[in-house]
């Protein structure tokens, strides 16, 4: 029997770490996961999951053979390899790829997790065949992942596609980045519970979504109360489409793609987040980009979509080894 | 004597057509113009400028070889080799390429002239070496060619790089293309124009700008006065680069350039559009982005800068067809 080439998909998360194998074909094999225990330092994270890693690489020692590593991360940088400060792992600066390939001497990239979904779309999903695209993460933040040219776009320090800290409003809300009404102040989970918030106290309707605690108030709840046809959820998720809507226009100003994918945690939401990002796009668009972008859910499967995205970054760095 | 090897580099402008043979080094030869006449249907114009050419060419005989020719068009689109209902040209939709490529069978390539003098700048000017960088004309309009990866970004539709269309207040100017508050409303010649009439409007302070009657008030103008001093004219200036800069930090956001090349009419005003422009993008700009992005004039030769970018669009065509 010939063995399956496959390649090696971590995604590093504030909580948790999933790892597994995928094959060339988006097929993924023996997820595993870790708990990436944050506050520890990342001698003790790397340990550890060398170890996750030895263990799995001896599972499928004589089926599997093991082309490269690719690691989704916050705050990746391409370029350098690193993961540079992440806001939610005491970490400092760290150099993960020459890490990794200390113990294992095999092609291996690193980039941030909204550019591993991106190049995910791109290899396994919504975004097959396309050149020109982007693909927005809709989750606690909002992140983005570029594609020009069929290539990710990493710019000139490798931390390009920031989409989610574009400027909404210069005197809007207070962002986690130290600015003012960042995009992902408002088309974030997040945003949306903000949205809400200021809609409870600044009017009278009836709202199921009163009788939360503000622990309780999850976008998931917002959705539910949507889909019971609640007035505040509706018009929040109406808000929210629009701010996503006016801010994607000028990203497709930018570099005209023909398809916006809206992944994550938000864009389940389905028609209440695509139908109003939708419509304020195409009323905020340059007239020769009208009628011409695409606004369209993820194509990988949600439980897995992270480790494709990780697995598909170091499969399309192995496109690039291998003569055309 | 070896004959040298030349592109025709083709600028249409709205008055004047200007074409010129660019050598692979960046030295023109033989610039010639002829004028555009926007009235008269394009078949007249392609006719009149073959006849142009023809003599170039008999000119040229037997001293350079031409191998390819390269144009600059307003609304040119790079993918369908088209000029599609450009506003001041009484043409509607053009098969540019088409018509050239019936007269001369020969490598041809057609973009707008932003994106033309993007190329010009990688190939021969201020951005050569550089991988990632944005190009802003600043001109009657404004406009931009977009570079990732050492590649122009064209888009899924040919039309990418329209930063000057991306909205600064959605309250804002009426635009030229039907919306409110485009960047080029306000950063462009005409756009620095405006804001003067309305802080003179606006205000009691004295101004040599006063003297001027509307037709008079030109941006050469102003930069004059602020070069004397002017106050209206040197708050006009900052404010200019207040919203240029605020909208390049957006930028930045999404393609994180090495540099941003301001070229055109505004941009020979020097410090009074650089350093405000700059202040307010470091301003505005993500933590992760600050203290990067270098903001740099034009490198071109003025007088050749647009037969030089029409050119270098060709000469890259070219390059794309020699093996590595």
């Amino acid at each position: 029997m010939n063995k399956i080439e496959v390649t090696l998909g971590i995604d590093i998360g504030g909580t948790n770490t999933v790892l597994g194998f995928v094959d060339i074909n988006g097929n993924s094999y023996l997820k595993s996961t870790i708990p990436t225990k944050g506050h520890e330092p990342a001698d003790k994270y790397f340990e550890r999951l060398r170890r996750k890693i030895d263990e799995l690489l001896i599972e499928i020692y004589g089926k599997y053979i093991l082309k490269g590593i690719g690691i989704g991360a916050p705050n990746a940088n391409y370029h350098k390899g690193t993961v540079e400060y992440p806001p939610n792992l005491n970490w400092g600066y760290v150099e993960v790829i020459k890490i990794i390939k200390q113990y294992y001497n095999i092609p291996s990239a690193i980039t941030n997790d909204a550019n591993a979904a991106a190049i995910g779309e791109m290899k396994f999903g919504a975004a097959k065949d396309m050149k020109d695209f982007i693909v927005i993460t809709l989750g606690t933040g909002v992140g983005s992942g570029i594609v020009v040219n069929g290539q990710l776009v990493y710019g000139a320090d490798g931390f390009a596609g920031e989409i989610g800290h574009t400027i909404y409003d210069p005197q809007g809300r207070d962002c986690g980045c130290g600015r003012k009404g960042c995009l992902e102040t408002y088309a974030s989970a997040s945003g949306i519970r903000r949205t809400v918030i200021e809609m409870l106290q600044n009017s009278n309707d009836k709202s199921e979504l009163r009788n939360l605690t503000l622990d309780e108030l999850t976008s998931k709840k917002i959705y539910e109360a949507a889909l019971h046809g609640d007035k505040i959820a509706l018009e929040a998720f109406e808000f929210t489409g629009k701010v996503l809507g006016t801010k994607l226009a000028d990203s497709v100003a930018h570099t005209s793609p023909e398809a916006i994918v809206l992944f994550g945690g938000l864009a389940s939401a389905g028609k209440f987040i695509f139908e109003p990002t939708k419509k304020y796009m195409e009323q905020n668009l340059l007239n020769i980009f009208k009628n011409k972008v695409k606004i369209i859910p993820s194509g990988l499967p949600e439980g897995d979509s992270a480790v494709l995205g990780a697995s598909a970054l170091i499969w399309s760095e192995l496109d690039k080894l291998t003569p055309a």
